[in-house]
């Protein structure tokens, strides 16, 4: 019987694995969990041959990735960090031998096969599979966690974006003819651990880009869960020189005058009982540093004296609350543990 | 008499300050000039005590400041690198002196007193002498340089975002009413040489955040020179965790569907035999370390395939194109030189 | 009465400071600490007001401080962060209290008060306060810290030379008479958080540079705790653009050929059992990366063919077991706790 | 016939490769560059194609390389920027061909062979051409340079130090026997534009390492010009989270007590007339902002009470006076011009 305190992980050599790796060993509820590697020439036998970092702090085996040997292991959840190419191809059979997958890829996001499909360039999932799949962000879809077999989880510019507009959106507050722009900005690790010249030290040291404008395939998470028309909003991503860490600067027009006030109880409101969302107060912006390292989205604003002109800020560390941090929120969400076990 | 091609430079302590001593020294058309050290107390006799690295490069003497003094050693053109507070009070005695001078500081960059007076919460500048004094962007208003007796260097964010929109707003392009994003980063070197919590070290490496939102004093120049209500704009900061350059990101939406092409060859006519600017084709955008330590403007764009989406994206070293070059290039301009003259 | 696990912090403004509170917060051997602020004007009431950062993490109250306030509420033991002239003053009172203090100034390092005055020009403590003290390196002095009343928490370069010598000191391989050099590097936040010329972010950013030489404070400490004659040992101290680390390079000529061997084994065996102390085989060197964010001290080791020049590299991030960490390894020493709670 | 002006450039497609045609398009005492591409499939044409940051800068023609295309081009000497093992193959013809050469690589560096095929592990190049090679460090060999026909231009590391210990070993100050220290610290540029694992920028940032240590090719270059066993030397190097730049921190202890002005008058005497080498006095360190984006190398030093312990700072722009400035200053030497020409 798989048992829902053993956990398996699946290709964590990069660096959202490390991250994965390092929060669940100090997660209390669970059992060390049994790592496989994807790689099947690999004589890595356990995790601090993987990680010297992480000698003196904890250890967990390394095997030799199979559907079969995770099925045999008993685990109740399977964490996939693949390209979304082999999660396309591995999350079917593991999902068949009974267990629950948290993908970290972006191959099930989507209501749509046709959206994968455009904006992946590769056959898509099946409708089944995708009305199946939960898109991981627990702030929205706690409530689907715990029958969820296949949680999706989210992009990590998505998750900033997303987080940061959506309560404006519920409200109905912000003006979409007039288009919604988003400004995001990206630490290196979010690009990962393959060496490329355009992420070569000298090529990110002191310079800062944009990249992939009109093509990031984190767009149609965004307008997806946001019901904005695509033609409507205009996603932008750039490259900072830094290691770790998303910075969203969200710009919207108001339908009314509103007060700071007003903004900000809003999403006090809409975040009340959700440990890793902060709100910032008018006045003081969240910056990077407060979230780097952590789990926490920070939403900060500024309005214009007009009350009309917005522009809300959010934060995240892409490796935590982006990537590994929310696939643990997940999995906390799954087995019904506190929302923030292992994330403080 | 005063000799055009004698220089002299009021308060050139900071990083702006020795850019334009650096850029200067070398400059083959005028002779080298004299710099004024606005602390009376100072000790300072020649520029390499108060900048050793230019040890072996060039040296030049310094000079106690008071106005007498420079108007007495015959100067043509005086350089005023101070706090506007400062500007404000010498820039008239300066004038009246016969002396032409290119202020460095926001006293003297907007036409209505008003403008100034909100902005800085300060007496303005007799509207006379806002009149009098021609915006030194040499690719808007060159035709006003031989003739100008004030020059006002525009701020560094300001010249990325005017030049990076001014090409689509003379052809009509932009959609006004729906918005116009400019979202702005600069290097730390932009916000002066005085040691402060906010530019400490840890406070800026490894972190990324947005500062004076709706309040920073470059808002007007650019509503200004590009003509847009201010209610049609936002304008928004942010401090890169590196020591110089600017990048813009300009959001639009189109009036109808344009061609990479038409906005290529839009930008390429635009600043046709203007050497300071370099426009880059679709599919690859400039970046900060194509234009640090230069003074080229670089600007390039991404059009969404629908063609009515546009990000423009606009780059300069803010102590280059944004400062101290920009205020070389606006000498040649007065003088008659060669526009790139020293700045190559 | 006093409770053991009832502890006061006195000071924790800096970045030290913040590490300490995290530390503590997540201690699970001890009560919430309190916080003292030596600022009498402060007007904060609790630790998520000084380090916004840490809501949502955990809040501990702030009260002003004085002598009479931390006796009365029962704390067993103090940690006192603040300059050294503020120890000095301190210690004796808290200790005559009845508390135990931990010190993490430079105050009580040295057993000699002529050392301390020589090299902090100031008047020294008494001898019998600082025969009292016990430096605070629990891989050397472990069984010092139950009985101690008073603590002198090392320095961070200190920590990091001393660890990496001591074992080759103490098995006499070391030729003194050649000499030792130990060239050590630190990040910015080691000297602090008070906004410098020096430490200012473009004046930090892409440069490197050795400063104090022959006068830096640790000096003493590190010939002390090694034995060396003052003039066999250069001890040089750098500053790297990075925000948190030390690695020193230690350079030493051996007695005769030994191997790397021999050398790991030795090392090995002079800190087994001693959970903060990772040893790393020849040909592999630690890196400021594998350390920072942790408690732990990396050492690794270079040999050349002959077996007689050595190289040993030592690193550790200095806000941990440089600072804060270190502290309250000292606490999990004087207490009876896990040596490595909290600090894994 | 062969004209000295004209110049040739073979493989300039990495950093120095950029900072030697930066440099070249800039000095006015030749004429206008050619560059030849190895790669014989590059579709390229001029530098401008190459390397963007160029344009309006200057431009040149780029063509395929060949023995025989740069020697029917008249050129008089040649750089060749590319590995050792090509530099190996592609100097004897080029020689032969009548052409001068200036070798960026290590392969004719040292005196003998066996030192060559030591280090390098391959055949060395012929007793007579090592013979005929000029090491070209310009301060310490530039009577050399008017007759040379192949200039070995030193290692980055190799400059700093040689440069840095070179008066005090001339003057016989050193007590070898107690061995030196060069401790030295590169930026990231100094390992090359290929994208490595150790070098993609989430490995380097907020990062500091040491590497090759007792096995760094520089090492022989620099006891041979320091005339010191190589047992009585230890050389490390690290990697500084930085672009560009070496520190070296250099340990001596001295003969008998001298005093500080002793010091840098022999440093002042010793680079009487050179311009490229800057002394710092006593008191005041060089440091890498100093130096970096120029032809520099600066010296500074640090003396202990006792007269007899001594650090010497010496640092330089790995990419300037480390490798392509000091190419060209070879070249002014070769051709009569101002030794500074093109580099200030």
């Amino acid at each position: 019987m798989n048992d829902p305190r053993r956990v398996a992980v699946i290709g964590a050599t990069g660096y959202v694995g490390f991250e994965l790796a390092r929060l669940l060993l100090r997660h209390a509820q669970i059992e060390k969990p049994t790592f496989y590697l994807r790689d099947g020439t690999s004589t890595v036998r356990c995790l601090t041959e993987l990680f010297p970092q992480l000698r003196g702090v904890g250890d967990a085996p390394c095997r030799a990735f199979s559907v079969e040997a995770v099925a045999a292991s008993g685990a109740g959840v399977v964490f996939l960090a693949a390209p979304h190419e082999a999660s396309l191809e591995l999350v079917p059979p593991l999902l068949d031998a009974g267990l629950r997958v948290v993908d970290l890829s972006g191959a099930f996001r989507f209501r749509e096969p046709e959206t994968f499909a455009a904006w992946y360039k590769l056959p898509a999932p099946t409708r089944t599979l995708l009305e199946q799949a939960v898109y991981g962000l627990p702030e929205l879809y706690a409530g689907a966690l715990p029958a969820a077999r296949l949680v999706a989880n989210p992009g990590c510019y998505a998750t900033s974006v997303i987080l940061g507009l959506r309560p404006l959106v519920d409200a109905g507050w912000i003006v979409r003819e007039r288009g919604i722009v988003c400004d995001c900005k990206s630490g290196a690790s979010g690009a990962g651990k393959e060496p490329k010249r355009e992420l070569h030290f000298v090529e990110v040291d002191e310079n800062f880009r944009a990249y992939n404008l009109f093509s990031h395939r984190h767009t149609p998470e965004i307008t997806d869960h946001i019901g904005v028309a695509p033609d409507d909003l205009i996603f932008s991503t750039h490259l900072l020189p830094v290691a770790r860490g998303i910075l969203a600067s969200l710009y919207v027009w108001l339908d009314r005058p509103h007060t700071a006030d007003q903004i900000e109880a809003l999403y006090r409101e809409f975040y009340a009982g959700r440990p890793m969302v902060r709100i910032w107060s008018a006045g003081r912006l969240p910056e990077l540093q407060h979230v780097v390292h952590t789990n926490f989205c920070d939403i900060g604003f500024a309005l214009d004296q007009g009350g009309e002109r917005l522009v809300v800020v959010s934060c995240l560390d892409n490796l935590g609350k982006g990537a590994a941090g929310q696939a643990v929120q997940n999995l906390n969400g799954m087995l019904g543990f506190e929302e923030a076990e292992a994330l403080l």
